[in-house]
């Protein structure tokens, strides 16, 4: 079988990594090349039974002509100027940072690089919700982590005017560390980390808002978002938590997810509430909605699980490369 | 110095040996008795540095009529008789079950031993918002650990009539694995919670809400309430994320806590986000407020951490007895 | 392709589930029947990525002719007869029990049921080691998951006679909760287990000890053992630390790995320390060795790491089952 | 009451700030100054209930001749030559880095500032053993967290004669990751910690050899020592594992330990297997010690828990200031 050459960008973090060891096991893909520049020359192992051993090397050295199709995991803002870089040199790109998601405001670094128009025309990869815009295409912005989980709970609703019109949408998520990257950085050692817990970028400031929103007004909703991430003591995993206030209570709370995403091998609607357990390592949004009792405003409680690093990064990233390739869309892909 | 001697029933649970840890370190109590009818003849170790050994024994057992004051650690249900039991033999009581706290159903074994009738006229020990209805009191209903965290987080906002009326109060959160409570079960062992993290009592059906409404009216709200729990893998603490619609953003958004908690040594109003381990084996609530960007609807977000444990449940039950004794409020508990 | 239909007796645990998820994965088997008296009628997801749904039956329930070979992953002592019972159905058996482990004394409840004489017949499934006897074999005993990683790292020294005779093998091994099985208990709680590290089976008296020193006397060697176990806050994995005096040491400390071991695709012989995180839901044992400086007596300090789940139990098992079957070893294990 | 004033050198690292905790809450003691290169100017928390706030100076800005005494928490090798510096300027020192202690080589930067003179005169503060040479001193070499563990736990069997001449004492021993400091190192990350278990150090190299072993002739032994540490997922702790070969087993295994450390404050000897819960926040070591059965060399098993942070560091340093300056020894320590 001839296999499809791809590249990863930013190689040695955690979304790297994951990355490259999916791309390892895959049936039709080959790993041209993986960079990292800090750790050019180290030979590392990525993924899990069917992984493989990598030799990183410098981005400079990375050879983009002999790739189909690259990965970017390089971090925001720096990863725009290399995604034209490997455009001219004629791969397809994933991208994997903020730079080319909608509602972004252009990195300064893409700025200079004539990243910004080439930016807003990659479709956004949500796959489940954009998959026709994907197949062939030259450039694609994969998600955010928290916004895979969020959009894909909530565009039922919102697409399908359930939601209702001007409301707030409120979510809190929990995100484990690896979400927070492989940078050494003195609040997110161990010591730290274990036995605690707590919400940062309060305030509705996170960057993933930008992308959220722009995809609710994609979906011709209107609605507010309030979204509050918190950081969890575990490796692994986000648990979104999410109200949304409709005009009324479906008689089925499910048959709206049970609907829109009939036939989707990633998402699966439950009846329990889903933990990160269940979707550690695979590919897959998990997600339940029950009515809230007890409140004039009839509302109801969205919960949506993934693993961040491949439903919200890695998976998602070769999900969407595999409908830009042609590639059957699961394939490789553990669900 | 005369001890004043008290008795916890229901010792060897978490909040009961957590209590018993703090009665042995406090300067004007002793320990009467303490009860554990599975565990009775067994010594333990309670308490950290400054803690002590207790020899439980059978909740039938123990002499009432020996403690000045009576704590009820057992569980919801099973309390209010005992409750009915220490008054009946003198003794003050108070009961860290749900069984008398406000706007809960009557308990099954409290109806049939006469237990409602008192139940009714116990106050609510939330000590800074309740601290005059104790003095003397017979006895005092303990708050929920989550309530605790809530209440106090949001009565500046519902009292002083700066949350919207008629909106709705949205609160994730999120607790350590004691707030289960010491019983084994198997979704409770460690290889169950380490690295996984789920919502329960999901839809707005948990305990705490009966206290919680009953609260927002007595302060004169009429706001809903939305209320999430969730499984932390931490052994201890909670979190709540609160967002209030405001009627409008104050120009400080901490002056409603720093005004309406002046003086208050356990409750701190802090600018950066708190975190779990800022606040475990303290009797101390850690909160901060900040307006939500972005929204049409003027919001305050508010974060507030307590120790389940300790504030939420054997600390604010000291913290309720010291005053319903005429001590030093703040005596024996660590801040 | 035609199937070999299997069942998993005890099939509720964390190894039972953890086999039922391989042998759901396995190309050339299927689940004939998978029991759990407690959770009878329970449908339960097994496995990863490919793993499948199961609904329990009980134990009396289970079609044992209807399955070419049966697992028992019963408790120790119990396990003995229904073993007996699944080889009068003509099934073969591999036991995950200790019940027919070299060494052990016959089970109370096998004597009743005439386990015992069996017992003494089943051929040890260290499969690395023993792979000769299991063609065929009628019962099988696995391996205890210490033995596992204990017996894989010392049997090189032992067999070649590199051991120094008469001298002390010292092991310390640590090993994640799911090694103490499902069964609730206080001392596995969460809020027990983290933040916390303890040894157990102090002074030689551990289970897998008996094997151990039936396997040492079975190569050759006459070498004390003494075993240290400890409980660890991990959900899975071994790690065991293993002092081995040596009559010389050699000029390349893992030459006698490499040769034991050349070919095995379950035997990884690595420069440096091996990690939990290296072999979770991975079926090898990951191990090294280096010489111990500043010592007179020439010691080899051996450490060696396993999932407790997988090579130290239903992957053994598996791969156990393979060699009886005479299919291929490796096939259906991650390796 | 007068209060002594002490400085602390390297406050913002985990040893340094359980130190200014711990002199925060010390009735006897004051904090004349707290350094922190990297983080002068910022003002932190420290201490649990009785802490305060500090604000952080840079170490060149430290009045070093404003202290009675001062702690250095410096990193080894940095810290001799502060040593030096803060006795030119009349302060007594406690030097918790190796720099000054019995067996190490004198470190670089030392030699550079006539440091190594000093050095070989300063007494070895593991204050159980040499109490004696303490008062008064002009510096101490505060020992290493796993030495005081392990030759807390030893010297009985090795002052006393009972330790087997000539034979080798086994220790494993597993610690929490702060004692790997708070320097942000990839691992030691969160995501990189959780879920694993590892060696290091293997075959007999770390730094605190040379201590225990200089230790170990000073008692009059000479019997050689293995040591094998390994990273524990906990963030505090110490628990040392060792076998000791005796010439006899005692009658009574604990005799040893119940006699050498009679009437001592912050030793434990207990019949139960010591855990890491038992001891955190504690300045204590906590140990037993069994016969080990089934083995020709007549061998005890011994096992100590310690904090790394408290006994194993900052409560020993401020053990030994307190019998340095004259208090009493166990004031203000969590016992």
């Amino acid at each position: 079988v001839h296999k499809i050459p791809v590249g990863v960008l930013g190689a040695s973090g955690y979304a790297g990594r994951e990355l490259c060891g999916l791309v390892a096991a895959h049936p039709r893909l080959s790993l041209a090349f993986a960079t990292a520049n800090e750790r050019r020359g180290e030979r590392v192992r990525v993924g899990g039974a069917g992984g493989a051993d990598v030799t990183f090397v410098a981005t400079d050295d990375a050879r983009l002509d002999e790739a189909e199709l690259v990965f970017s995991a390089l971090p925001h803002g720096a990863s725009a100027v290399w995604v034209d870089r490997a455009r001219a040199a004629g791969a397809r790109v994933v991208d994997l940072s903020a730079d080319l998601r909608p509602g972004n405001q252009p990195a300064a670094s893409a700025d200079a690089h004539g990243g910004t128009a080439v930016a807003t025309q990659a479709p956004y990869g949500l796959t489940e919700l954009t998959r026709d815009q994907l197949p062939g295409a030259e450039m694609v912005a994969n998600p955010g982590c928290y916004a895979t989980a969020i959009l894909i709970a909530i565009a039922p609703l919102v697409s399908r005017g359930l939601a209702l019109p001007g409301a707030t949408i409120n979510v809190t998520a929990a995100s484990g560390v690896t979400g927070a990257g492989f940078t050494p950085r003195h609040d997110l050692l161990f010591a730290e980390v274990a036995e605690d817990f707590r919400a940062y970028g309060a305030g509705n400031v996170h960057r993933h808002l930008a992308e959220m929103r722009a995809t609710i007004a994609t979906l011709g909703g209107d609605q507010d978002l309030i979204f509050t991430p918190h950081l969890l003591p575990v490796a692994r995993g986000i648990l979104a938590t999410i109200t949304v206030p409709v005009a009324e209570l479906p008689d089925d709370a499910l048959a709206p997810w049970r609907e829109h995403y009939a036939g989707e091998p990633f998402v699966e609607v439950v009846d329990a509430q889903p933990t990160l357990r269940e979707v550690v390592r695979r590919n897959v949004v998990r997600l339940t909605a029950v009515p809230v009792a007890g409140v004039r405003q009839p509302t109801l409680l969205v919960t949506a699980a993934i693993d961040n690093l491949v439903k919200g990064a890695a998976g998602q990233a070769l999900q969407n490369a595999n409908v830009v390739l042609g590639l059957d869309e699961p394939m490789g892909l553990p669900a």
